[in-house]
């Protein structure tokens, strides 16, 4: 193998750009070149392509966002695009293509090797935490990061106001940070899309706790709960004729330096994939299990559900007391 | 003087703990003894009185909000609520107060001296910088700050995507946290509420910052501006055609560690409110110009208006090119 | 079991107030009052002890050091000494405790069950990460993060000036800091106690990848290395004529708002302790393993040895060309 | 005037690039070229220039150090080496020059327009604060910002562990920086170069704080200090027989994303530079002076001394009580 590529698609996720670095360093270790592909799957149909030495990658370990760009691309979701992606790859001598992304970059990964026999390997990088074959994807530990950070601001106002903030945090169909974000910013209540606790065992649950002394609470809500903090803030205020604000974070937590855990895993992958690829691993996934580097066939990564840690769940609970 | 009060009143600003710290200390240097009021005014009419001594703020300077809690309190805005609220001062011997807060606290504190005797000084505490009489309000800077921090991860995503972002930060009526956050963002344009620039212009400046190879926007707008974010999301996506997102950054700009410079601020408007007390001054504004203490009837600071500073206004035009 | 105690002993590491905050609710939940204890065992010797009840608990879950105090304790070092200590702890009804620090806190605790039978449980509080039988140690996450943050800084100034940096971080005997660090931060060269890696061939490495191109080198180097930064500072000038700097980061590394993984660590310990001590369990340490929470004898935490990630050590290695 | 150059000299300070991007931008508006130069007088001497345009310095402006790099120069230091200096820029068509630096580097500037008749406008970049002319220098803001976080995280340790630490912390022979960071991080002690405080006084006041009740203490010492942090720590041990840690913050004080008092700082100053030169003006500083940009003639900068706050010095000694 003398020649691989190197693209991010779907949204931005902190570490991305580490990944990038390991992909290029560690294929210059073995003696591969690396071609950059710019804005995801647009750049291999348009043959966006340019080659990447280890140099080009200096100084990037702490950069958010990604340097290669992303796009969504339309025309690659057509066979006759993935075609002219492949013909485009391997007339630039590419033998092969790390895919740094989520799900939906994973489908357009599994056809053009389906297809086109281009061999792939993906990484995971979102903020979701939302696929399975992997304890974290890259991107998760530093939007939690993130949107702890805003929870521990928000609280200061709550404290001094005895108010009730609603905290609407991304994942989309995936309850993972907003999980982690009520454990570690001790908010009285989190509401998840995995679970259908119904409203009003929280209003209690708030009205409870404000008899307990309490006189703040900070509620936490997956995106993916119907309605968001918009619903959930009108049905508080309702059930307990208190007044309460909702914040929705957005797009802050794809953004800003990488945490470590974001960057050590993005290097851990990155190197494993060109390892993977030069070894004649492809249609895979890597991701971390239990701190080793697993390989997870594409399709399962999106077909198989990748639950919320339950403990964690039971334990936010009894720690909101 | 044997014995002064202080109290937050308003919106909870980063530095109000500093300030009260700095009152609480300065007093103990001078024999004065400091009581603190909880909950703004509600804690005057309602007798929620304590002594605070100089260790009750010791490891309290880098803490967000306010340790004596802040609240509206409908009955102060009688004549019989701060009748109430001057004789519990004067039961628990308090001889002076300071109010830390904005310009609706100040209203409050100046009608509680002009009708019932209680000398008043105020320290602007609002994260606004809307109060005429002081180049910085305590909070303002943190709450630039966090704002800031929020636009350079936005900025990772806007740059990853080629997309245009529309801001919204907070500032009530006032632009100065919009203009300071447009600057010191790269922004490529600003909407403050003290200029009422069409938004055809802003639109046409967005189409040639396009043209001129810019492939993504960030637009700050100040909460005062019509509409807020959203409007204005939904006029350029309209003139441009191009999509774009809207965040309102909201409450997190409330909370936080304070910066250096509002830990200062507010040290030396604290310490300077004992003084100003002990001397005989009241019924004014304590605020910093030009690096100097100045005092400022209370009326004249919601009565006069603070501009923006049209230099940095004319500077944020030509930085965006 | 109706009373438990808990206290902070050796070093202080971010997030030990996390898990005092979730021994104290997890235990309410149980109908247990928990005693907290005031400056390790040091206060064991002298009944500093109080109880602590779900709001004492509030608001302390982001803050760095720990709430109960910390210190050494030579009396609690001879077996009169922790006979004092279990006689303080049975005269207050105390029938569990739960001893959050390091290996040094493991020993007492050990010997206070031994001696005295006072059932005990340890959590792995300590940045350092040395404890065998845990995956992670609580502060450990967060110090990463500091000392990253520190280098991130650094590359600035190194990137500007063409420039040796050569940094210290903490972490004992071991280099589990270092390592995270230096693959994080992107960094050149790392040198931990673990491996005896040649000074010579790192000033040989130094060598080639300035001839690679590198203009600007950034050295980790673990607080049991020989000589320290220092040191190898000093034998870098020799070895390559350019002149270098060192760092020390020092006790920075042990302060600060918990990262959201330390917080959570601490929370699920601290609940999985109170379970642990009610079920009778004792004479453990509670770890996370493969993300579950596993159970190792006392004895064992300091007899056998925690090695390094080698994999790590391997890729640090790779990606620093 | 069509052509103008850019350089930093000196230390890096953060905000430079906020200057730089500044210079380019301004001039571009006002159709004016911009020469970017390499590591500062070097640069000139060895001709390492090159043109630099508006997209050149995207996304700059939140980035620590100075993309143009800095550099020691011992051939600028003789008339012969500004000879060639000053040939290459006219070479180039440089009909001016931004010097962004501090005292050192204002003097080869001087040196180049006084011998060679370069037009040359400095702008303050340094972190000590130290230059007469202005109010603060770029950089200044951040540099204090950085040393408070290193102090918030040691207090943590300092509370936790009834130790007093002895934190010195950047300025030169300036003590802005620790009169700064000593108001804001509540610090017991501060001893600043500008004062002949005898070192028995501080351990007098140590002594009676631990007396008054406080059981650790923060004592900021300016590195201009005799002896530094490491002789005053091995003062206060003797003198008051309780141990006490030394830290010094070193060169993590030079680096990191500027905050937007810097970035504005640079931002104002940068766009002036460009219509200094434009209209005429050389052999100046621009500074900011009660938030107006003053100029001052280079030599007066270094010549003229300027003092520390002194109502600031007495307001940290009142708030330690």
């Amino acid at each position: 193998m003398k020649r691989i590529a190197v693209l991010t698609s779907g949204g931005d996720a902190p570490g991305m750009n580490a990944a990038i670095r390991a992909v290029v360093r560690s294929a210059a270790c073995q003696g591969i070149e690396v071609v950059g592909v710019r804005r995801g799957f647009t750049g291999t149909i348009e043959g966006d392509l340019r080659l990447l030495g280890p140099r080009d990658v200096a100084n990037i370990i702490q950069r958010g966002g990604t340097i290669l760009g992303t796009a969504r691309s339309h025309r690659f979701r057509s066979p006759e695009g993935r075609a002219q992606a492949a013909e485009n790859l391997r007339n630039f001598g590419v033998e092969g293509l790390v895919v740094i992304g989520g799900d939906g970059s994973f489908h357009g990964a599994h056809y053009l090797m389906e297809e086109q026999g281009i061999p792939v390997v993906g990484l995971p990088g979102t903020i979701d935490n939302d696929l399975y074959g992997t304890d974290y994807t890259i991107g998760y530990d530093t939007a939690v990061e993130t949107a702890l950070g805003a929870i521990d601001k928000l609280r200061d106002t709550a404290a001094s106001h005895d108010r009730i903030f609603v905290v609407e945090v991304m994942g989309r169909k995936a309850g993972h940070i907003a999980l982690d974000v009520a454990i570690a910013g001790g908010a009285e209540e989190v509401l998840i899309p995995e679970d259908n606790l119904p409203i009003e065992r929280v209003i209690e649950s708030i009205r409870q706790s404000i008899e307990r002394g309490k006189t703040s609470s900070i509620v936490i809500v997956a995106e993916g709960v119907d309605g968001g903090a918009m619903r959930v803030r009108d049905l508080i205020e309702q059930g307990t004729g208190l007044e309460a604000r909702a914040t929705i974070l957005g797009h802050i937590q794809r953004g800003g330096t990488p945490t470590s855990a974001d960057r050590i895993l993005a290097s851990r992958l990155g190197d494993a994939a060109v390892s993977a690829l030069a070894s004649g691993t492809r249609g895979v996934m890597l991701g971390i299990v239990n701190n080793r580097i697993v390989e997870t066939p594409l399709p399962e990564t999106w077909e198989r559900h990748k639950d919320v840690n339950r403990e964690l769940y039971r334990c936010a609970k009894i720690l909101a007391i």
